[in-house]
């Protein structure tokens, strides 16, 4: 690479940094690569640290010694969080949203990988120091949730599928019972996609008593896996026994009424409540 | 937004306009947000605007006038691709890849958020001139591939599915007939999903005859929708008749030994044949 001045050095560092999460990037990669001294970059680093921080876009961590380098670490400040996930809810309250059997379509929402992107950061923000190895989900609209928590968190994707497919090669298969409509149903993993011994981030689109997620820590323990943390982006608050207790939520459908097909759906338990809400409740 | 110094303008204006592709931002925006002279911001923009060319990237079109503003299209130099797409080829050529049938284990580089998106950088390089609307695939594997083509095109993903799932509403059904092995099934697509006359982007990790993506330009006639491009990860090159002749790949499944269960991947026919390999063919 050419010597580049101050300013497009900056420019090259962020789009380096941005694209790069979650990876200790030695100061000399950045030394030999602008042909710069130690103590510019450091600069450089300070400048675009503060950026980051008063923008909300994320952390960058120095660490100093031999060993040392920069790392950046996708971060939203909770008052986005909050902001995007409560404009979330009320799209969600809009009509013609209910399905029949008290299913949401949230298809338009997911498909949007803004949406989606600011998802991810938010559970990236929520996992960053879980320590996991991979992130996982169920087939199929949990995928790209998964995706986008994963690339914040430099982690791989490992997708669970609901029939064994032809092309995972050999694969685990467990039995589990979904809690809304008490039916057996069968998830699979190929063998070769999860190391023993492996910390495992469980994300989904959206959780009612929990039965899914139980499968996917079956389906863990069966490849003696540990489970990092669960997210799911949406649950149901329509829900007599949770199977799984210990989880994150971003939103809360707390209500559907059947007869107008309005949906009442309140920020999840990601957030704590604050006093005016709790108060209403 | 406090104003910002002229490097910290810099390192925000670079994190702006990397998570805003496709998108015309008019110059006040900046000039409001940074509270700078128009003139400074231009000066800015030719910076990062020489750097991305220089990394290969992206370009940043630049608008004059009233209407005017800036657009960030993220592309990757076609030696990046190239060179990237290789790599891939020489994993895909990896012992212990071919399963039962001739499938081929992918899961695990498409499992890499990473490799993902650079496979959505080439195909966002490739259509981002076709106008379209929004980026379709079918459930399962080709799901990441269009969540990172569109969110470098910015563009909404839709997702065929391939049972008719009950959390998608009212939805058009179409048969098809795998190109692999003769067989009849279905696909189906939420009428919500798209509207009339959109132009849509297909892309899907493999194809052998066509026979999928033939079913999805069915799915696109049923909501008088156009196809705007089709774009695959990997092809085989097993096939006797093509069902879907127009289309783009980025590698290409030559043979697979059966004895030893190794395949021989090239480049598909995304990248131009090179002379010494069209002359070793």
């Amino acid at each position: 690479m050419k010597k580049l001045k101050r300013s497009e050095r900056l420019v090259e560092l962020t789009q380096y940094l941005l694209s790069r999460p979650h990876t200790l990037i030695p100061l000399t990669t950045f030394a030999e690569r602008y042909q710069s001294a130690k103590s510019s970059i450091s600069e450089d680093l300070a400048i675009i640290k503060e950026v980051f921080q008063e923008e909300g876009i994320g952390e960058l961590q120095t660490m100093a010694g031999a060993a040392g380098g920069v790392k950046y670490l996708p971060k939203a400040h909770e008052a986005r969080s909050r902001a995007f996930i409560e404009g979330v809810c009320r799209q969600l309250e809009q009509a013609d949203r209910i399905l029949p059997g008290g299913y949401m379509y949230m298809s338009d929402i997911l498909g949007e990988p803004q949406t989606v992107s600011e998802i991810g950061r938010t559970f990236a923000t929520l996992f960053a120091d879980v320590e996991a190895d991979a992130v996982m989900t169920v087939e199929t609209k949990g995928i790209p949730l998964a995706y986008a928590t994963a690339s914040y968190l430099n982690l791989p994707v490992i997708i669970v599928r609901r029939d064994h497919s032809a092309v995972e090669g050999s694969a685990v298969s467990i039995n589990y019972v979904s809690g809304s409509n008490k039916r057996m149903h069968t998830m699979s993993l190929g063998r070769r996609a999860l190391k023993e011994g492996s910390r495992v981030l469980i994300v989904d689109d959206f959780m009612r008593a929990g039965g899914t997620i139980q499968g996917m820590k079956d389906l863990l323990a069966e490849f003696r896996a540990q489970v990092a943390g669960v997210g799911v982006f949406v649950e149901s608050g329509d829900v007599e026994e949770h199977l799984v207790t210990d989880y994150v939520s971003l939103a809360r459908i707390q209500d559907i009424d059947t007869k107008s097909k309005l949906a009442s759906v309140t920020l999840g338990n990601y957030f704590p409540m604050d006093e005016a809400h709790s108060a209403a409740q």
